[in-house]
């Protein structure tokens, strides 16, 4: 028999409502209808402005036929528009399906076909590649242009423009909670090196509370000022077009993170907060003189998807910003784990601080639990920094599953741990740090070798831009390191031999590369991460 | 046929843990096991300590015998003990009975029988009642003094000392998560000025997400320094026990919240955010100006139970303390509906801005809907800041319902929105303002009077410390309003012609109090509200 705390207490209507982050814009509607909720060139428009424009959304969306569980997918920049289907889709209980707008065409295709996509939005700057895509699709979706006077060229190829089709929507229109907070709400295709991209489904609880752990995570006050370096395609932004609305903050969009308009953002609008991979916050750190401006607010990036290395964090702070690191993958909402920076870390040096702070951290408020285990029997490790495993977490921040794909689903989450896929140690002190993924560590003559510790080594050589250390097979020791560096422009010339005494002094000798490769560029995804399985091929090759 | 986005896609173990705010102290000894959790008096402890006392807590009692939906009532100050049970007994599956300190001993023994505590700690200070309380309990629940260093006298009434307890109890304890988050965690009672209390009871998903609307919308920053002026027994302290631990602030304890002890923390230990009835506010506004502090730090109050009157607001902020206004009750796990702060209200005359904070507001973040109604048809009154309806409100920061009590939890819930039972306008911005209680509204001639409208009038006399307007009857009009007030310590004497001139100037003729009663002191429930049916009992006899 239950106890008398579970008698007659069951939810009620007026008690559990499902959680929803399109409660969000309603919300900052209401309580600042004034304020500034965009900033796109010119255009500035208020919370009020934006929640109409997002009803008149839902309307017409709704008028194009779009229902619960549909697709509506959207190939844009970060415009305000890619932010308003970001609350009118899950209004009508479909879902967003944001695209990487750096994919292939084929790809595309594949999503568009995949996610059974009923509505596609996109931008004259991707018409060439938009319209090939759609040219392949089983049932081609009706197609939307926004025609953002930001951008010159390209063309219009879709059926009608997107402000053409809010004027058809009604901004009375009544949304419909979700039916329950599990209910679909977005579906973002992982970028998946080899293979067809998995389509990652995301519900409304999570989204609401994932952007709730950024706000307290990231420490975002109400009022925020948000700069959109990062793609609102990746991750759903790490739900920050959820958590920045949240608090009735500001978007401020940006078509491209190059350095001078997020400079001139910074000093502009008095931007807070920005999110940002490691390698666009190398670009601002090394950006012409000329294009940095001064700016006087506290400014606070949060960067993941790689490490960044010390010297990067090192770089930001001596530019006046404050780097918080962050870890998660598309199927964590972004990220979940936060490098939380511990109060005494103030007093150390600055490299060891870097260190420190390059290490991905411990669970965010929405994820419950984590750990380094053994991928097969789940047995945690030591935490000794030294034993390297599989990070596993479990929260509420972790994915519904993947689409169409019951088996990926169910070994993802084996074992009742969704398996991340990265190796990493966990240290005494309960923070995780990842040494590679786990297609990508070096075995050499039995040692493992952490190809991110050799890129970290190499980062810390001033002429070096970039680097990437893959495995080169060899006879003797089965693999060994080998590196690819670009070099930073106006560098001093470099030799194989320079680089090698370099990391004598900063690695084991075992961890060495025994191969440099000077290259102009490295091979990276669409999202910026590096391609290793072309430099593997490219070593085989 | 459910759509591709439902198919395959259950909740599993990896992505769907119970929400619960036991992993926000789990998390706050992880993330800054060094920072310091707890201020008490000469007591200094860390969040690693602090959870180390509630794995010890939790175990000690399971130890005892306490297990899932088993009741744990504390009667005790706002001290470090209080707030381990926060955690240590939701641990257990248990629900912690918080009680008012200043209540009877017959009360509460009702609620020992009601609840069927089965442990029940208390303190020295209240030792008598509690004695007085255990001696009419139907089962005598196992007693636990807290011998607390900052009090002197009283005596220890129970079978061990919290200490020992302690003692008892493993640091290595694995605590159970809720078998699902509707669990009950806490038990509430009303502080009803007539007839029994009702119980209301608080689950852990209620409990997370109202500790989270609360730091994002008080603006708690990581590490806040919260100071404990607000009794932790009502509604749970408003859930900031959870709320600024889940920001692994430090909590300032206070047994009590006069003025010295306030002043001195604001000064010693940076404290950022506190929360007190308008009361304690005043309170602190009228201290003698050799307690009054300087401190550095921006301090912001949140303040609630009763609308502040402007005249309060207007002297917080002279003194650099900003003001919160919230508005919430028992059943809605304290403050719910939050007064945010428009940006353009800055530009207006003090006097006007703070008519415009002492409004109630709008719905916090997990309050998802909130409308001034009809009580009977439901049907939504005009938002035109006249038309005086109930407030309803709907959300996940509704209460479950009232313990054994399905009768009273149907009428409160009626309709599928919980019925507040408060009287109010809804203006044109969507800002509710309470005009009364149900039952304290005066009908005079057929015409609505809001004894807080009236109340409001009076504070601003600056002889008046504290003012209470209730109906008195009448021959002719039905009901007339009469004022009882205290005057301020050495104001110049006044006169009934005094206060009715002043109101003359404030209030339309029919509103003016047609008697004024000056008293020493108002009757109050103990958590500081006033007793209006006190002061009509008084005007009937």
């Amino acid at each position: 028999m239950e106890n008398m705390f579970e008698q007659d207490l069951d939810p009620v209507e007026a008690n559990s409502p499902a959680l929803t982050p399109i409660t969000f814009v309603q919300r900052a509607a209401l309580a600042h209808p004034k304020r500034t909720a965009v900033i796109h060139g010119d255009i500035r428009r208020t919370w009020q402005e934006t929640y109409q424009r997002c009803l008149k959304l839902a309307s017409a969306l709704r008028k194009l036929g779009v229902k619960k569980g549909d697709t509506v997918a959207a190939l844009l920049p970060n415009i305000p528009e890619m932010l308003e289907l970001h609350f009118a889709v899950p209004m009508l209980g479909a879902v967003l399906n944001a695209q990487n707008t750096r994919l292939d065409a084929k790809t595309m295709t594949f999503m568009l076909n995949h996610g059974k996509a009923s509505v596609f939005f996109t931008d004259r700057e991707y018409c060439e590649r938009a319209r090939e895509a759609l040219a392949g699709c089983d049932a081609k979706p009706k197609v939307i242009d926004v025609d953002d006077p930001q951008f010159e060229g390209g063309e219009l190829i879709g059926d009608m423009t997107y402000e053409a089709l809010l004027q058809t929507g009604d901004a009375s229109f009544e949304w419909t909670p979700p039916a329950h907070e599990h209910q679909s709400i977005a579906l973002n295709y992982t970028s998946g090196t080899t293979g067809n991209p998995k389509g990652v489904v995301y519900h409304h609880r999570g989204a609401f509370l994932s952007a709730l752990s950024n706000v307290v995570g990231f420490g975002l006050p109400d009022g925020a000022v948000y700069l959109w370096t990062l793609p609102m395609f990746h991750c759903n932004g790490w739900c920050y077009p959820w958590a920045v609305t949240a608090v009735a903050g500001t978007h401020v969009c940006l078509r491209q993170p190059h350095p001078r308009p997020v400079f001139e953002a910074l000093e502009q609008h008095g931007v807070t907060h920005f999110c940002a991979a490691p390698i666009v916050l190398n670009m601002l750190i090394n950006a012409p003189a000329e294009l940095k401006r001064p700016f006087g607010q506290q400014v606070t990036a949060a960067t993941g998807g790689a490490a960044p290395p010390a010297a990067t964090i090192e770089a930001m702070e001596a530019m006046g910003i404050k780097v918080v690191h962050l870890y998660g993958l598309t199927e964590t909402y972004g990220p979940s784990v936060v490098c939380d920076f511990q109060d005494e870390w103030h007093y150390l040096p600055s490299k060891q601080k870097a260190q420190k702070m390059s290490r991905q951290g411990i669970p965010s408020l929405t994820m419950s639990d984590m750990r380094v285990a053994d991928p097969v029997t789940l047995e945690p490790v030591a935490r000794d920094g030294q034993s390297i495993g599989e990070v596993l977490v479990r929260g509420n921040s972790v994915m519904k599953g993947y689409l169409n794909n019951p088996d990926e689903t169910r070994k993802a989450f084996a074992g009742g741990w969704f398996h991340t896929g990265d190796l990493g140690v966990w240290h005494p002190d309960g923070y995780v740090e990842i040494k590679d993924r786990s297609k990508d560590i070096i075995i050499s003559g039995g040692e493992n070798i952490s190809t991110l510790e050799v890129e970290s080594a190499l980062y810390n050589h001033p002429a070096v831009l970039e680097a990437a250390v893959v495995a080169a097979p060899d006879e003797h020791w089965g693999e060994v390191p080998c590196a690819f560096i670009t070099i930073k422009q106006g560098a001093d010339a470099l030799s194989e031999e320079d680089v090698i005494a370099h990391c004598r002094d900063h690695l084991a000798g075992f961890k060495i590369p025994k191969r440099i490769v000077f290259t102009p560029e490295l091979p990276k995804t669409s999202t910026g991460k590096l391609q290793k399985h072309v430099l593997r091929a490219q070593l085989a090759g």
